[in-house]
């Protein structure tokens, strides 16, 4: 396994990130075959149009002859695209996945009777509010890091052969632990959606142009694909109740610093924030 | 008290708002004296430069000849200023304060033993993450909202020359009650900045890298100034935790939906999430 060429590469899942990895393989990569399979034949085809050497499959069975196999499905999908494709008889291609929650997933391929050492769990931090390809561009890929989140059943050659891909493809690459990447997740994502699910949720009836700029920002997130959201919601419900709870303990903090006689703590608290945000900012 | 002709206009206070104000008159009603007091000289000096006929003066005695005079400090010393130029004797200026926070300001008049009658409380529903005379422009005051809250003890006469005062420059007046202004604005700005500030002081010791756009664009607001934000946690301190209140309970019903076994009651409830934002954005 340790001479991966990849002549043929496989696309489940033609939407927001299977568009940004089409996109990216169409320009760094024209010459290599892409087999593109998606349950709405228009987003398949839409994507396949924009790779000079593009085949679109009706079936992940007609991917057997794949080199790698990119899974851009919707989170609950995956798992089961994930091993469906590792079952298919005589074929030896790399899984790479792109979904946003890692640990049930790997527990899911760990619990098949899968061979998942040719399995590599992945996690583009792309996306945004938008869905679908029409918005995607390859810029997904190069712009933000893609994390890789290996386990004891991956295959080091399998693993350092996603990665030579991927960074031929311009990814940032940063291996950590599938719980390591959910609990990042959920303060950097999950958490901040399901506030802008809550806040938008709590609406008001109050005429929208009382409504000022921070809280428009906020709840903007809740402008995106709420079937999507369900799903890693689900998927990452131990790690976002986690966070959830630090995060409710810490409203709770500086609302009760707001009723003490001195502002000190409360103003304490704030520019301790402040601080934090400006030093992220900075960090790029 | 029916014939104001605002030939002399005070300003107290120099910073975001009171540049923003003093841009419009520059503009609307340049031939108007505009006469500046500020804690910070630099600041009093930054604003007068902007406007064709203004001074500066070291004190608000020296605001006496004033017709208006505009109270545009820090919410922790707003009521302090008003009730102080209320004081002033032989002073028949209407007083028009801009400060985030009207009850407990409407409250501390209504207490104090001055004749409360020519303080017009308000607030134009503007400022952003930025502070200082420096980032305001007269836009400020025309592109929101400019809440009026009278209250029982406010002269009629003096509310409609306010009124005709801000709509000359530009602003879109809307009056309500202040416990009304106090609820909307806990909703639409202040549990908004608590979130960004609770969000940002989770911090995390993770590469920045990892955090991606939603917790950057919410946390984002912690970037605003934090004792400005102090003042008015503690001025709004019980509409803010009635708001809290009912935020935390929608974040936890939407996270208990996520363990639910079906997902269609937490797909309905973003999904309606969703629609509210959507039309919010819509309404402009």
């Amino acid at each position: 396994m340790s001479d991966f060429d990849f002549q043929r590469i496989g696309l489940v899942g033609a939407g927001l990130i299977g568009g940004a990895i089409a996109a990216r393989l169409a320009r760094i990569m024209p010459d290599t075959a892409l087999i593109v399979h998606d349950a709405s034949p228009g987003n398949a085809a839409y994507v396949a149009e924009r790779h000079p050497n593009a085949g679109i499959v009706a079936g992940i069975a007609d991917l057997t002859t794949c080199d790698v196999i990119f899974v851009a499905t919707p989170v609950a999908t995956i798992a089961q695209q994930v091993i469906a494709l590792l079952e298919i008889p005589n074929c030896t291609a790399l899984i790479i996945d792109t979904g946003s929650v890692k640990q049930a997933l790997v527990d899911a391929a760990a619990k098949s009777n899968t061979d998942a050492s040719r399995f590599i769990p992945g996690h583009p931090l792309a996306g945004g509010i938008s869905a679908g390809p029409g918005r995607s561009s390859g810029d997904i890929i190069t712009a933000r890091p893609f994390v890789l989140t290996p386990t004891e059943h991956t295959d080091p050659e399998a693993l350092a052969a996603a990665r030579a891909l991927l960074e031929r493809l311009g990814a940032e690459v940063i291996e950590m632990a599938p719980d390591a990447h959910d609990r990042i997740l959920a303060l950097g994502s999950h958490l901040p959606h399901l506030i802008a699910y809550a806040l938008a949720g709590l609406g008001s009836e109050e005429p929208g142009a009382l409504l000022p700029t921070s809280y428009r920002n906020i709840a903007a997130f809740a402008g995106s694909d709420p079937q999507m959201w369900a799903d890693i919601f689900r998927a990452n419900g131990p790690e976002l109740k986690a966070v959830l709870g630090e995060f409710k303990k810490r409203l709770d903090l500086i609302a009760a610093m707001a009723d003490e006689p001195e502002p000190g703590n409360l103003l304490d608290t704030l520019t301790d924030a402040k601080t934090r945000i400006e030093a992220l900012e900075n960090d790029g």
